[in-house]
């Protein structure tokens, strides 16, 4: 007999990636002990992004303006792209690349019907002038590889430079545990000193 | 250069039980990819539920209205006490018990100085009329073992039944990987057969 009102934010809880029953029924609870105050700064919070943030024109990235600040700031000799704004977070973090960036909002999956046109390949190729570079981050799996050579089969008649991110070993994990495409891969890319 | 209103965002759904930041991220980036209508359904889950939802004056459980549906319906030969609202729907859902709750909001903590009129023991007093026994049901750790200890205290030399949930090796799991502390207690309170 719990009240139609929790209910129904337990059920909305629910839409959030990987919560399942039981983790937001805990979100729930820890909102009704909530000040009144703290649950109206929760709920405008998630109104006000989804209505300020939209996507950057040019990059693909969140931001709350037409151009994100990073398009009009970067090295624009450099493009580094991946499938979604989140994968961009992860390059920022590292602090060492500062060209510009590009987000497909997708990789291609034919399985699932998402061909060239359904992803931000048409604004990634308006987008070349003066680029040097196309570095290729998408993920290490079948969608991103395939979006990475079709990407590349696309740029390389251009004359652009296109480079994709190493793949091999991770950084402090053992051999021994490495899975074995990873290990096939790290031994084909193998580099020499 | 996360934009304000997503940075907001990750904020506020860092402040719910153990979420991090990627987490918290992973979260806000779901809500960018909610339609407008969808994002607005979930904030007003949150304002509604907390807006709506309040404490039963009598149980202590969450309600819409003043008494909950329970404490009206149910044998109030009975009552089984908990710690919180949300113990009650851990038991609620074997569905084999048809009596009251009492919900104390706390348990005794005299290192965080909770004594005993900072949780509803004042309430389960005024409860007592008509009530045959009372089950305490709250957390089998230091507090929850000092707060039934506590009210059996209170209760007995007023003639009601007062019970505790039986501890022991739960269920399904093996003797040799029990705590010591259950595995003493399974040996204290061993039934015949």
């Amino acid at each position: 007999m719990m009240p139609e009102a929790l209910s129904r934010l337990v059920a909305e809880f629910r839409k959030l990636p990987a919560v399942g029953l039981k983790t937001a029924s805990r979100y729930a609870y820890s909102v009704l002990e909530m000040s009144e105050a703290d649950a109206a700064d929760f709920a405008n919070a998630i109104t006000e992004a989804r209505r300020k943030i939209h996507i950057c024109k040019l990059c693909g990235d969140y931001t709350e303006n037409e151009i994100c600040e990073r398009c009009q700031t970067a090295d624009k000799s450099t493009i580094l792209v991946v499938g979604e704004p989140k994968d961009i977070r992860a390059i920022e973090k590292l602090g060492t690349y500062n060209g510009l960036y590009h987000a497909l909002h997708g990789l291609l999956d034919f399985r699932k019907g998402v061909g060239a046109d359904n992803i931000r390949i048409k604004e990634l190729l308006e987008r070349l002038y003066g680029v040097k570079e196309v570095i290729l981050a998408t993920n290490p799996d079948i969608s991103g590889e395939m979006t990475a050579n079709y990407i590349a089969g696309l740029l390389k008649p251009l004359g652009v430079k296109v480079t994709r991110l190493a793949h091999g070993i991770p950084m402090g994990s053992e051999i021994e545990y490495a899975d074995e495409m990873t290990l096939e891969r790290a031994l084909d890319d193998r580099k020499e000193l």
